[in-house]
């Protein structure tokens, strides 16, 4: 039996798969950024030289997929299943991007929380024998995202201070039964939390609540607190957003500290490069995973990472409808 | 080890997860079809006392679940995941369907293949020991989804001959690792197919491929052949895509016969309605899984059913940007 009681949402992963490999995509602005020397692909066109953004975002996903299999010595036909998913209406990035391929393919919508869903799904398929060799990947581009969410670019709407900046970018990684590298030993699965946030301009303080229960839950399904870990990293709630996380577990008279980060704020330097409250998109917690965080991992400068996604479920029509914003947030914990 | 070999896509599950119940919501026409009297949730107001289309829709998945717990006399704490999504933008069927019910939610997108994704998700999980009770769940609303991929219901605009009638529908199933029920024996999971259909008014034809190739894999995988099921259901390809799928088979020396139908021609009555290929949408597979299908299964009339969620990967977007339509096609094999 792997899962862990109380906390019914808390899986443990006994063979603790193997993260294999990962490889990220980053565009122009991210490649400017403090993380630039992590990231596999460095896009100066941001359009890829495709005919649209949205073809661009697709083209990240292909390329992030095609540098695993490089960096990890597979062919093509390797993988067992892909898990897969992107912000754009009906997830067309990853479905245009694996057409053809061959690959079983399994869909998923977690908004920004996309990478933690397939991990967590992925390292599930591989402990429970059903695949030898899982990948999971997304995307998210700056310019598909602004003009499905908010404006035409050419429109140049300002910004509030609340607002968060879409990483173009992509990542993937591979979970595997043998080989070397960090590995999941664990992951909390998410529940939907809303609290009434209405702001579209304002995810991260959407998502912060949603974040702060399944990093608790997790902590008290494994008996473990803050300091157990090298890192636990939010990806992405920006800066207001992590700021009210830090906040949550003060009440509870925990101090996150310096084990606490999160992926927004990693990618940008938030006053030089105008980004307001930092980066978002699944992108965001994708290109920073599969750059930095497991970059610092292979290294050895981390033992323990607790990676948490997070998403904001919200639509352009349930906007316009004054809806609230439901969030999400699934917890994946790596170590070495 | 549960993986067949050859034919990696191919999982069989030897735990068999039972489908301890099962709900189904349908629409004003949907009540007035073939399968009226299969279904548990009969809508005369296809608004369901909602301020728009969109909140009806989530408002069908929020009553499938509730009648599924009801039906099987779980509180609404028992499920220990769902799997979800829907065809509006950022699945907000779903997701607001589950915000603060404290259920672990893992969001999906499949298109109308996905009520087959959560039942081979679910029952992946309940057979690996990750859930004792597993849902998945999905919907479809004919209204939410013409003004969202064609156009607004007042322009009354004409419909090929080709054309599909979205399902207003809802589904829910649970998997559990006790009980009785029909059980899940195993699954195929889909490749993206794309063989260049650009007509967005004739999806059928644009998932055909998908599922002659799953239905053939998991026939080869499983070692079975047609006359091994009492049926091999897709869902949706209707009328077209139906025929072509026999057609495939033909090529190959197979005759599928009485053996296979499809949810999308089984829903409606084709001419009496006037839904011409058939029905289609989420909530069409889900609706006939959870009524009539299950129902015969339950009934001791079949013992061997091949389900075979199909679904349209496009989104209005690639639609404008003049892309084809990729498909994918999940089956899930449920047995007596």
């Amino acid at each position: 039996m792997n899962v862990l009681r109380p906390g019914k949402r808390t899986v443990c992963f006994p063979q603790k798969p193997v993260i294999g490999g990962w490889a990220s995509v980053a565009g122009k602005k991210e490649s400017e950024g403090p993380l630039a020397d992590w990231f596999d692909v460095k896009c100066t066109d941001t359009k890829l030289r495709q005919e649209s953004w949205e073809q661009a975002e697709t083209r990240m996903q292909q390329l992030a997929l095609e540098r695993l299999l490089q960096k990890t010595g597979l062919s093509p036909a390797d993988p067992d299943v892909i898990f897969s998913g992107d912000l754009l209406n009906q997830c067309v990035g990853s479905s245009f991007a694996l057409r053809n391929t061959g690959l079983a393919c399994l869909g998923l919508y977690g908004a920004c929380s996309t990478m933690a869903e397939g991990l967590l799904l992925g390292a599930a398929a591989v402990n429970a024998g059903y695949a030898d060799r899982a990948v999971a990947m997304t995307s998210s581009h700056f310019a598909s995202s602004e003009r499905q969410y908010r404006f035409p670019l050419a429109y140049g709407g300002q910004r509030t201070p609340t607002a968060q900046w879409t990483v173009t970018g992509a990542g993937a990684v591979l979970l595997a039964k043998e080989g070397t590298g960090p590995r999941v030993s664990g992951a909390t699965v998410g529940t939907i939390e809303d609290k009434g946030i209405t702001d579209a301009n304002n995810m991260g303080a959407a998502m912060a609540w949603a974040a702060y229960r399944t990093i608790r839950t997790h902590l008290e399904a494994t008996g473990t607190g803050p300091e157990d870990y090298d890192r636990i990293v939010t990806g992405d709630l920006g800066k207001l957003g992590s700021d009210m996380v830090r906040e949550f577990f003060e009440r509870d008279g925990l101090k996150l500290g310096s084990v606490y980060n999160d992926c927004g704020l990693l990618i940008f330097d938030r006053q030089g490069q105008d980004v307001h409250c930092g980066g978002s998109g699944c992108g965001c917690s994708a290109a920073v995973l599969c750059g930095y965080l497991l970059g610092r991992m292979a290294k050895g400068d981390w033992k323990r990472l607790l990676f948490c996604g997070t998403g904001a479920l919200l639509s352009p029509t349930t906007v316009q409808q004054k809806q609230s914003i439901p969030a999400v947030c699934h917890a994946v914990e790596i170590e070495r």
